[in-house]
């Protein structure tokens, strides 16, 4: 493995793919595609969409590998995750190893690479370091803006982005009319004091089962609560991303 | 115009349009491109670029406007900019007027459009009010930290988006430690005090004219001033963005 490239694939759209992207897949030796057992949240089915869509190569090979899982009993959660991000970097190792011969390996990272996903902290784990580079991804951020056509900020105002557990132990974050919340599990804008907040809600973003609301949140709050558990439900799992606006002290 | 469609082009590199960006690009009747006169950063060719590159369907025109300047004596920042848009949509019109079939118009728009952009309050102004579909885009601050293949975040924590303007206004946010910086003519990190602080900058991302500098906000800082105003000598204009982190109270 002489070179790594990261590629942001987008959160869920295959239609998300750069073009870009689509050249770094055909540029590749050996692609890397994880799985994670019987876990439908895996989006290997994705990952497979995309290739079968774009990859035109007959020189790539596309390699699936199990990713290890996280040992949850730990309770140092820190190390739980150090050791973890050990794993996976042995699991691609292992899996690149099954081509010995590919110099240019290449990994599908959901959304963009930067954001909330920790590829580049497990590559800075391969010895020898390959050479990295990073082929920027649409975020789920971008795609829930999208999907609801709002803007994220209010002209010229920060904002901030932030997860569920941060917002469940810190409140609205200070200094700022705007957040978004991600990694959520617990739909923890369910705690806030909902006066003067307004929320957009999507969930399955960029697929056919994508799922939205918006409305002041002490309406839309109780809704998209029910709507999250029966989605759930119905598909054995979720991922969703929400924007929080204070509306009372808006500029127009 | 039935439909109107924003059109997120990433920040620089045509090779950041998604597959779905050229579809809607090849989906369109007519697609409008502004051109701000003789203002090299008007970006024009860079639009033309991405045209001629995907643009496949005959029956889409294409029809280039004149934008309308913001009245810079305005001494009501605010009125100015609302003027400013409400000329804006009326250029829009104009210019669709140019091909009155045209049912289905798109607009390319820099990074993603809902970042930064007035775009989505601009197609709020127009009278009959057009059905509006998004389509995400790579945004600078991906395009950023893609090129220094660094993550966002530090792991599990927030970030804060915000502009030159307010950083100067009001210090580095509160309650973060990773800070973007965008919409900053002015290199106003240099006011603050550097220590404990680094720095991830990059200008004109994703273009061959592409600079990165990163460091400890105390030394890389001046270099990044002097880089600045050099590029910006050399090509009339600039456009630039960076990170800043607190690294001294940092866990690895
Ligand atoms: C581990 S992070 C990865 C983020 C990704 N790198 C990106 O750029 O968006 C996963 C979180 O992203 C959000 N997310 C990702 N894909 C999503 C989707 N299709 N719909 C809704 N939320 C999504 C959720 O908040 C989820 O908890
Ligand atoms: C009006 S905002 C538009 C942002 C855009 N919608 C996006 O998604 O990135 C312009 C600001 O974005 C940043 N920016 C956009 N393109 C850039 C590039 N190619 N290189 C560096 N910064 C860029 C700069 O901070 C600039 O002041």
């Amino acid at each position: 493995m002489r070179d790594l490239t990261l590629i942001g694939i987008g959160t869920g759209n295959p239609d998300h793919l750069t073009l870009a992207g689509a050249r770094a897949i055909n540029g590749a030796d050996l692609i890397l595609v994880p799985r994670k057992g019987a876990d439908k949240a895996d989006l290997a089915d994705l990952r497979r969409q995309i290739l079968a869509g774009v990859l035109t190569n007959p020189a790539t090979r596309v390699v699936e590998f199990d990713l290890p899982r996280r040992d949850t009993a730990n309770p140092d959660y820190h190390a739980g995750v150090v050791d973890w991000h050990d794993a996976i970097a042995g699991a691609w190792a292992v899996a690149a190893a099954s081509a010995p011969d590919a110099e240019r390996v290449a990994l599908l990272v959901w959304g963009d690479p930067s954001l909330y996903d920790s590829s580049l902290r497990i590559a800075a784990r391969l010895v020898p370091a390959p050479r990295l580079r990073v082929i920027p991804g649409i975020t789920a951020i971008a795609a829930l803006c999208a999907a609801h056509a709002i803007p994220l900020n209010d002209v010229g105002a920060p904002f901030v982005v932030t997860t569920g557990r941060c917002l469940r132990e810190r409140g609205f974050p200070p200094g700022c009319d705007t957040c978004v919340v991600m990694l959520d599990g617990e739909t923890s804008f369910a705690r806030l004091p909902p006066q003067g907040l307004t929320i957009w809600w999507g969930a399955y973003l960029g697929m056919d089962t994508q799922i939205l609301e918006h409305g002041p949140l002490a309406q839309a709050g109780p809704r998209i609560v029910a709507a999250r558990a029966a989605a759930r439900r119905r598909h054995g799992w979720i991922m969703d991303i929400y924007l929080l606006r204070r509306t009372s002290q808006r500029v127009a």
